[in-house]
């Protein structure tokens, strides 16, 4: 049983418990999920993506501890939920290594909560059940959710929509294919990050970025131009500080050692002024609303097809799909004739 | 308009048109699916996947080649047909660039087809798009079709439902998260490759991989260490020729180094054995089966969505959207309600 009130009333393992339940799609989970929905919208989402090697888990590290303790005196302290996703990780628990590396440093601290998370079953799957897992901690009362997915696919993509902040992160020597792996993460970035910076190849990477950055965002171009004589001076984490006009947002890139806990202050402030360039432009509202949007759908495409299997039964499916195996009927006609049987079958007394 | 017969009849522009409708989901193209769906299920569908930078494209071009051309007098010369994915270029295409290259080497060749496609949109779209665009291959009468997706997700993992057999690609260097990336592949793996086998760190690689297999596979370690002597000596590629006990199928590692051309003889007899053993074990069957009842059920979600849309129309859609964003109702009971009323309107007059 699962009281959704313990998890409102920030009881750990209660909300632990309703979490594996999330994970394994029990009906028990749905009602909860249910009855906490009206409680979320509160939590700042941050999603955090890159390739392998990028040092994403120490960065989402650093980054939950400066949040957790404040920095200095300007910023509250907040309290941290980490989500790590690994899709890359469909069959074993790749994610669970870098769980316990986190845990030495972080767990413990009541203001940290920390899941992760493989994907287990077909596409979409993991995406669906973030976004539960995400709408959970947000009803229990985290001040900021980090999202981190390991990898750089489609999936991490989709995963990127539950958060209304991306940051994708990037590091010297990750090979020479990294540029095609940037191509793609590049549209989802809202802030680029270069770790690692103190290493041989940053400053390039650093252009690199820059360089997809001026073809992604061709007005990029001139308001970085302005701090371009910064870049390259040494390893000292330095941030693009381009003034865009008006509402539009470039992505910054800043760069950080994280293991070092260098360029923390700069990472923080970049998150900072997104949120405001967020409220103040309507595209928190927008962000929201799309998200909600897939949500919905995804519920609908979920619910239809099992509602169509209680309508039609097992054996019906079983024989359509005899049908299409022995190639006398293609799919999609067979699914539009099982559809119309379901309405046939409605209209009879 | 698109005429099927002139795709059944080995027409190339008519197939390439088709293809760019079948990508842009047009009616068109639904219609000639279905027509040309009685005439699939006949070529061999290989898939080939690994993380960037471990060679695959060269590895395609030059198993693409030795498949055209028959391999001495043993094998038939197959006509064969690529299809390049690119799950992480979601914008931009970034499967463009590889595409190019192997223009210059394959194209012009009658028997040869190729058609590059980069993601575009929603999760599952590609997974998706990908299979209609193989099925229009296999209509078309190409003997193989070789899928080659870049990367190592959950999007590569379901691509390769649409292959009978599923080729692996690791190589030397690929930094140290490499292994993660395995461990996610090596589940849908058929046949393992290492690539760039005369490179530093080949060796390292295969019992890196072996090591896997084994783990995944307990029996796989008896039969490998039969040939463990082999391995290691020199740069030779090699073959474990591990014969597995009566129907069992353990993952072969093939040494390569495609840019020379070296180690195919080894991977086209392991792809062979594979065909046998799937026909032989019934394991094709049972595949193919598994492929169709994806590919009816993803037409049934998509149909039912549509076929909701249209019936509760965009006002009761967009005002159900409302009430969600404004947390009155959760995502879940929204759908119920949503699909409940569609049952009540075909029940009116």
């Amino acid at each position: 049983m699962i009281d959704p009130s313990e998890v409102l009333a920030g009881d750990r393992r209660a909300l632990a418990r309703l979490l594996t339940q999330v994970e394994n799609g029990t009906e028990a989970a749905g009602q909860a999920l249910a009855a906490l929905f009206p409680h979320t919208g509160r939590a700042r989402r941050v999603g955090i993506t890159g390739p392998p090697g990028s040092g994403k888990s120490s960065l989402v590290n650093e980054l939950a501890k400066r949040l957790l303790h404040g920095e200095g005196t300007e910023r509250a302290p907040a309290t941290v939920a980490i989500v790590a996703v690994d899709p890359s990780s469909p069959f074993t628990g790749g994610a669970i290594l870098g769980d316990r590396i986190r845990m030495r440093d972080l767990a413990g601290d009541p203001g940290i909560f920390i899941r992760s998370m493989a994907s287990r079953g077909t596409l979409g799957g993991l995406a669906r059940t973030t976004a539960d897992v995400v709408n959970v901690l947000d009803a229990a009362g985290y001040d900021v959710i980090l999202i981190e997915t390991v990898g750089a696919g489609q999936s991490e993509v989709d995963i990127a929509r539950a958060a209304h902040t991306t940051v994708v992160v990037e590091a010297p020597g990750l090979g020479d294919d990294v540029q095609a792996i940037k191509a793609g993460l590049l549209e989802v970035a809202d802030i680029l990050v270069v770790n690692k910076a103190d290493q041989p190849g940053a400053e390039a990477a650093r252009r690199a970025l820059q360089a997809s950055l001026d073809l992604a965002h061709p007005a990029a171009r001139r308001w970085a131009n302005a701090d371009g004589a910064h870049a390259g001076r040494g390893h000292e984490p330095v941030m693009v500080e381009a003034e865009a006009p008006d509402e539009m947002w470039i992505p910054p890139i800043v760069s950080t050692v994280a293991v070092k806990g260098e360029g923390f202050e700069a990472l923080l402030e970049a998150l900072d002024r997104h949120r405001t360039h967020l409220e103040t432009s309507g595209e928190l509202g927008r962000r929201e609303r799309e998200r909600l949007a897939h949500e919905l759908e995804a519920r609908l495409r979920d619910y239809l097809l099992a509602d169509l299997r209680d309508r039609v039964g097992p054996k019906a499916l079983a024989s359509t799909l005899e049908r299409v195996a022995a190639r006398q009927q293609d799919p999609g006609s067979a699914a539009r004739e099982l559809v119309s049987t379901i309405y046939q079958r409605s209209l009879e007394p």
